[in-house]
């Protein structure tokens, strides 16, 4: 039984100290923003984190892929689309537009989720959740398109260690991790003024292991070439141990 | 000429990535709501940064304290409301307080403002401001009242440096200074886990200096008691300098 629209809409306003150096919205705010749509998008269709939680599963984000034509700028009001693009057993990919109010596209998203059980950490089958209602809300390409390319693949052969930094306090989200959205920060900090002149074009992350209040995290850049680089993140890694994979981003700039 | 109410509400909810791991919002989140609500109402007013900018003029934050009864927690919603309380020539006083739903308290803000004139950054007679129009907008105490202790005075004498780092694209705002609430987050990253279990119960902020992407910082930090502690940040310390301070704060921790 679907009883609401299988799009939802999400407006943005764009605040003065979420901007960056060039007047244009952090990559890592415009992040938190589709992370609220998506959760505000389950959450209204009965498969929220809210109601995950008291069957004790809950949602984890593996990839987010970010790719914009032209980024909301200071005071900009926008809107942020976003639908249930498919769902494959244990995987469901969820997509976005961000929009002018004219309709303009700003950029498109694509982001993959699975849903994992909270005591053993492992991915259940979504097509068993509250007898497969996630499937009455999949958009087909009909209904709406995500024109910008899938999830690519990361392969680090040389990369070298850029940046190691400790964490705190302000790292960590409610449930003691290191906050999806912080990890987009701190690998946009590994790259100097200048690149982020004309905005960045396209960012991707993947998400391999969570990382705790207090773990050392490791950069390492690899150059792909002038404006596409790649980011592999790890964490505790020492002179005997290489640590293990954290995260892993590929940032294109314009 | 008033031709707006003196008193401006703004909402605020309590978003999942902008709490700590105990559920309550960060304080450098809740410092931005405060900020955005301030700017809205002087906006409202017609002496927002916008109108002020196209006569060279900017407002620049000078103090900031906060002391919170009962820290707003995820997906609550509150609301902020603000109001000039005085203003003397170069200086005004902006109080704020934040409400939840049914009216209780959960705490209240003070701040003090200066306008400057962009190319020679020293300050202006407020009185001059669009003939004093700021005067119409001032709340006496019957009005409303901002029931917590002013702003205090800091004495730095045997602080230890306990933390330096460097600044980054994140850090920095639209003018290029590290902005005001990048320097809460990094202020309270200087304490251990535990001190944040109960919450913080007053934080304040003296600006005193501005300071840029690729600036040291370094912090200094004097313990007052168990739950209270004083913290001064200074940019580029050397061996042969002991650099600028850029901002001083105090933490009281419940």
């Amino acid at each position: 039984m679907r009883i609401l629209e299988k799009i939802d809409t999400h407006p943005v306003y764009v605040e003065p100290f979420h901007v960056d150096f060039t007047g244009r919205i952090f990559m890592g705010v415009l992040g938190n923003h589709l992370l609220n749509a998506a959760g505000n998008h389950s959450q209204r269709r009965g498969w929220g984190i809210g109601a995950l939680n008291e069957s004790h599963h809950t949602w984890v984000l593996s990839r987010l892929s970010i790719e914009m034509m032209d980024m909301p700028r200071q005071y900009e009001h926008v809107e942020i689309k976003t639908w249930v693009e498919s769902v494959i057993r244990l995987f469901t990919n969820r997509n976005f537009s961000i929009l002018r109010p004219d309709g303009t596209p700003c950029g498109y998203a694509r982001s993959i989720w699975a849903m994992i059980d909270m005591e053993t950490r492992r991915p259940c089958d979504l097509l068993s959740l509250y007898e497969g209602d996630i499937l009455n809300y999949v958009v087909s390409e009909e209904e709406n398109v995500c024109p910008i390319e899938g999830h690519g693949r990361f392969r680090f052969r040389d990369a070298q260690l850029v940046r190691t930094l400790d964490t705190y306090y302000s790292d960590v989200d409610i449930n003691g991790h290191i906050n999806s959205i912080k990890y987009i920060e701190h690998i946009l900090d590994v790259f100097p003024r200048d690149l982020f002149l004309n905005g960045i074009r396209r960012f991707e992350i993947a998400y391999k292991a969570e990382s705790y209040m207090g773990d050392r995290l490791s950069f390492y850049l690899q150059t792909i070439s002038d404006a596409e680089y790649d980011v592999e993140v790890r964490k505790n890694v020492s002179d005997e141990a290489p640590g293990e994979v954290v995260c892993q981003a590929k940032v294109r700039f314009n």
